[in-house]
């Protein structure tokens, strides 16, 4: 049994690992592919080791084939191929106010919890979405990004006929802007990387580059002074906070979906002025992964196009070092069995 | 005819003005009241002199008794008791999402146009809203900062059982905690000001001075760990922002009500985290005017505590002076007639 580990200071090494046979209620899989996620480099870089304990099996982006169920399992059987939700609630809390997925105790598996770039991997049965026929393993481990793409457009609360910008083109970003276009918007992409913004093009989306183009005064051209009804921070950056607020028109949203560890300047004058709303997206629920697979599998999200290598579980730290040395990469998928 | 006009330099001057016969559509008023706003102390400090031609008849905040009507006005008659919604609204745009009440081409009435320290006044019929018998003139002066609560707490979605905090303790604050409490939510305010602090708990708020306790531990403890459904920032200040993201559990809101001209630092990460809303509110809609008369008509405002002095307009100089030099006053309001 193949493992992908995290040692600290850069290194994801390969070792091995004990299949855990399923306790009650928990199914043991063979994993298939396992994406890396940005949350997975910024563990590689060190950023998170006070979260992160060492050695740890990371990944959570996993599509699989359930190979064991254990006592009282009756929602997958063995066969069946699924997408994880990588979530492991935990005791609910006074504070959580019924949202567990984003609950005080809520463990996420694959940082908090041994991850899914492993061979064997057993996991709570309730984590486990069954995939359609149509849909391919490579294309079932980019549920886990798209899920969050779906919860993100749902808390924007898009309609058709809106204007969104998305600030940022990462595999999160593209993959907002495909929802939303889904839901019927008009996708405005804010992008400084030149391959991305190529992709962004072929995806439908209108694109600016903000280091050479105004972005407000853009988007108030292409949308002939409408402005944004929402507005996508994924960029995590500190001009993508600082333009954000320029964007929305009377009464549009922002959904925060970057991570921005330390506190940025934010010009509260102009939610004051037109009524607007910030809205923090994390995690997805269970109705954000249906729509993910619906989704993926009526091929409109067009995954392909969204990944950049499949590789063999043995390169795993050649991966992690290939996305650090290439900007353009959207989203690399490593085969774990 | 008197009238109060800001003329610069912190002066208020009185002055006369010429009765304005009014229009098709307008009305004419004998107005009796006019409270003063912090809006009104930004202006004679000079804060918005850019906005505010120079010289201005000010105040927005009025109550009155309806003289002349022009054509085709029936909405009000002569003789009716009426409190004022100072919005003029201008050309809608492509930007204004149909919200005229904050629209791009709106005119605020007491700041871009003359406003209602004067003993008559001519305004457009539709910003009147008819007093019943039971509230007095003096209270109806109190309706606009009323209904400013009433918006502020509608726009945070404050239902029943829920706990609010309210971030400082002038007018607004001490208005939406009245209206949150009257939601059936429990109201915990936070206030430097020991006079405040002391009519805080008269109105039956918990209060929280957060230079002698830890803010978001005293709401820990008031709430057994619930910690805030909404939180309303009030302060206009930098702790009052920085402690705002301390306050919500999971899905929380915060109300930024306050005016903030700089950009802050905004801690991001918490809207991400526990998935945070924040909602900027900034002006009233008609029924956030409805609601207001009637919560002040059944006594639940308890306005008579909010009113601090009621000055002639001879005194409306001394006036402005007294709430600049006394921390502890709460509402003023200017005798127009
Ligand atoms: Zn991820
Ligand atoms: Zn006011």
């Amino acid at each position: 049994m193949k493992s992908a580990q995290y040692k600290g200071n850069r290194e994801v090494a390969v070792g091995t690992s004990e299949a855990i046979q399923p306790g009650p209620g928990e199914a043991r899989l063979e994993v298939a592919f396992c994406g890396i996620c940005g949350t997975d480099i910024h563990i590689f870089h060190g950023s998170m080791d006070q979260r992160v304990s060492k050695p740890q099996i990371i990944g959570h982006e996993a599509s699989a084939t359930v190979a064991e169920i254990g006592e009282g399992v009756t929602s997958v059987a063995v066969g069946d191929r699924v997408a994880v939700r990588p979530l492991c609630f935990g005791e609910p809390s006074n504070f959580d106010n019924g949202h567990a997925h984003v609950g005080k105790n809520l463990k996420f598996i694959g940082i908090d919890m041994p991850g899914g770039m492993q061979s064997s991997w057993t996991v709570p049965a309730y984590t486990l979405h069954a995939l359609p026929e149509s849909l391919s393993l490579q294309h079932g481990a980019m549920i886990e990004p798209a899920a969050v793409a779906c919860h993100d457009v749902r808390l924007g609360e898009v309609v058709e006929g809106e204007t969104c910008v998305v600030i940022g083109g990462g595999p999160i970003g593209l993959l907002i802007g495909l929802v939303a276009m889904q839901k019927g918007a008009k996708v405005i992409l804010s992008e400084v990387n030149p391959s991305r913004l190529d992709l962004a093009k072929t995806l439908g989306f209108e694109v600016v580059d903000p280091t050479k183009q105004n972005l407000p005064e853009a988007v108030s051209k292409l949308t002939d002074g409408q402005m944004a009804d929402c507005v996508f921070e994924v960029s995590g950056s500190a001009p993508g906070v600082e333009v954000m607020t320029e964007l929305p028109n009377v009464r549009g949203r922002i959904v925060m979906v970057a991570i921005h560890p330390q506190p940025k300047p934010v010009n509260l004058f102009k939610f004051f002025w037109s009524e607007i709303k910030m809205i923090g997206a994390r995690l997805y629920e269970q109705e954000d992964f249906d729509e993910a697979i619906q989704l993926a599998s009526s091929g409109k999200l067009h995954l392909d196009k969204l990944i950049t290598q499949v590789n063999p579980i043995d390169q795993v730290q050649e991966t992690f070092e290939a996305i650090d040395a290439n900007p353009d990469g959207i989203k690399y998928l490593i085969q774990c069995s």
